[in-house]
């Protein structure tokens, strides 16, 4: 039964020699162990995967009593999370997490799919996962936002996955799930903000477009990088083209952020993310 | 003894048909033949390289009959291209063409390089290659450039290359070497454009930096993209490991950007590159 | 109404001018071309895609009076291809081409898949494309083979599809559909033939595993290669973990491949192809 | 005044507890702190960079009363490595690690170059190294080896790097430096072991060419691999036009190497490495 165990904290000499401490005295062994320290802002982050006999609770309290200034301290069994994905029209981000969820190696659990068209029903239908339409043609930004808050709720989402969502929240969205919402934007961030980054890029006459997958907070296609991924383009591609050929590197870095992050590898640190793997 | 013939003109039927009868009646075989054509904007590319007893310029002066209104049209003997160099104080990029240019690898011959601080010379003097330091302190821009640009012109360089030349070049010195100054950028251009852009990409926190290598224009790193390549990093990275990492991105960038430029292979429309290779 | 032209001969002189004079002829404009020449093996590949009026019939019967000895001349509108499948038990290949048929960006219709297990049928069937398992325990190989054959053939597939097919073919399946069978193995050929290559990976511990895309032939693993792909690892993967992180790189290599053929892109000669894109 | 301290040692619960306990006791601060355990093995690997007042042989003395049976345990004040450098006649992979040494980024002093062509003479003596050249023709190959063997030993490398050094080394040569000898092999091994890798891969008409970089011991192109980089190829590459291309992976994933090797981030377990970055 491992568990897993994700401290953060102010750096202080002996960190790790009294937390494997606790480790020892409980009688928990030591997976796989990994740290990180950033020097200048002077935080400590640290995942273990434990194995052991005691009571994980008993364990975190006297990690608790250790580390009374921890921002982070976390002691529990590895389980797979549950997640609601809001997608708009284009399948292949979805279409590769649906598959993923169906072999059993999302390392997650698909509670539901919303989007702001009816287009994808039949697909997330197909996985026998309920879909829900919520148009926002003719409604407020709030107004659908609230729907969508309302709606969601009762899965009891531990993330939000916005597979290629093309609206903006508003920051009273983002502030529902704090950096638990987590978005694949189609570009090589912080280039091509906004609308139509392959439009964009091809227009600069890029050699590499991107796409890039992030934490969501209040900026547009701003928030903390998770993972980035690129693909080659030419003078061959015209920006459907570039687009076309986007969507393979928007796939792999969806797929690689969501990984580390079910896997609790992520952690953020102002707008970067540690991620100890 | 190979030829190659550059042609660029307003898009028509026919055209590689009427172009390759020139080359068949005048006794041309064709090595390797590539085209584009940008249908949008209605342009047509084409580079051959071609063998044959004729002499070339009657074969141009047949060519530039049959296409008028051709903006490119050249037919000349393969040979290395004359350039100088302009660099600040790295080394990498600079040395990795001193070392290609001395295994006969560059496809160039470096007349000469010139820099606004002393520290290259050095290792410049090693490969015997002229070196003039141009101190720009205390000096105008202007009067700095005036005196760059009166001490390279005696070499006639066909390119200018900006080996991390640290200065930015005013409008006046681009326009005495229009699309033949190529520079390399330590970024994923058009992300962090400007200043220390090692620094803007670790304050992102991006997962992956780049670097661009381009012809200069008149703007701020500005100017159609040739190379860009990619480099990895994590949150381990603070911006000096960034910039060292970024090194060999820079070298690679630089170093296709010349090899396509050398060969003849970069044609620019507007602010985008076609690459026939 | 597009339509392709591929035409594979023997090197000559003003074979570029002398096919596009027949397009000229018959009225039809090039919208891309693309032509390569082995000048060892004294080979001409070309691949034109023409917009016209004129009967294609009549523009491939010039075209064959003009090169007689091509070993290949084909004009015809461009088209999805018709395949079939066939797996074993693992779903990540196979579901990736079976989204891209339902996102119409195969460019293929799937119209049957055949498996030597049950496992993927709940999967296909999601889809609505015929799943056929044809268990081969204790089955002679060449019995099993010849119920492939026989199920497999009313489907008139241009191409086969092996999506991680764990079976070994004989030289007899294969000779029915030369160059049409496109494999998936999962590792950088030539290392690693045969049974279990991540295993073989992890024993001799690379850095780099791979996938390898390429049409089947006599031999094991063997055949023309059509696309690769790579995946970075390290210390921490044993063989397990490598075969997960293969997955990508498998899927990557597939799909690659696949569009190439699809597009008609692909020439073989010999062991190698040659891909004009 | 950082210190590494680097141990190998069979796995056992409560050792990182055991190892940062010795650390605190004697006034020692973890700066970055890598561990492995490979589970099957049952051997843990470490590697910490310490900065601290205390005497380091103290610490040493301490941790191996700690750990009597490692099979490493090193404490000591990071610096750069003396090195041999053995090659022939290209320019490329030497050429690369003369200008990181010039620029001090090799993390190492190359203390003299050898080879068995008088070649490289000119560039390497343009850096002020000690060349000599010690041709192989018309001699024994342990008469040569030996030669070698004498006039290497004076400078007291603490490793020799086979920057394409096209000989083949013996047993014997390699028992006197085990685990110290690095080379750079222009391949993906083990694809295309022996002679002619780039011929090979071409005959096999592979997409992707590498190189790999990995200590060697007795067998050929055999050892633990350190490094692997790959660059894309297609059908215009002859095997002349791949080996060009591949230069850049040869010199690529040799720096990759050395840089781990030269900061001890470098564990060795039978074949594999165990990189600690």
């Amino acid at each position: 039964m491992n568990h897993n165990v994700l401290i953060e904290i102010e750096d202080r000499k002996g960190l790790i020699h009294d937390i494997t401490g606790v480790f020892s005295r409980q009688g928990w062994n030591i997976i796989t162990n990994n740290e990180f320290v950033d020097l200048n802002a002077k935080r400590f982050f640290m995942r273990s995967e434990i194995k052991g006999d005691g009571p994980a609770d008993l364990l975190e309290r006297e990690l608790q009593q250790l580390l009374p200034t921890a921002t982070r301290l976390n002691v529990y069994q590895q389980r797979k999370k549950d997640i609601v994905i809001l997608a708009t029209k284009e399948a292949h981000c979805l279409g590769d997490l649906l598959l993923r969820n169906y072999e059993g190696k999302l390392n997650a659990n698909i509670k539901a799919v919303f989007a702001n068209h009816e287009d994808l029903r039949p697909l997330v239908e197909k996985f026998e996962i309920p879909f829900t339409a919520i148009p926002h043609k003719n409604k407020a930004r709030e107004a659908h936002e609230t729907l969508v808050l309302n709606l969601v709720e009762p899965y009891k989402p531990e993330y939000l996955v916005l597979a290629k969502y093309m609206l903006i929240l508003t920051p009273q969205f983002v502030q529902a799930y704090p950096n638990r919402i987590i978005n694949i934007h189609h570009s090589f961030l912080p280039a091509f903000i906004g609308a139509n980054p392959y439009r964009q890029a091809w227009e600069r006459g890029v050699k590499i477009i991107g796409a890039t997958s992030h934490f969501v907070n209040d900026g547009l296609d701003d928030g903390p990088i998770i993972a980035q991924k690129i693909t080659q383009v030419d003078h061959t591609h015209g920006w459907r083209e570039m687009a076309e050929a986007g969507r393979e590197a928007e796939k792999a870095a969806l797929a690689e952020a969501l990984k580390w992050v079910f896997e609790d590898r992520v952690f953020v640190m102002g707008n970067r993310t540690v991620i100890l793997d």
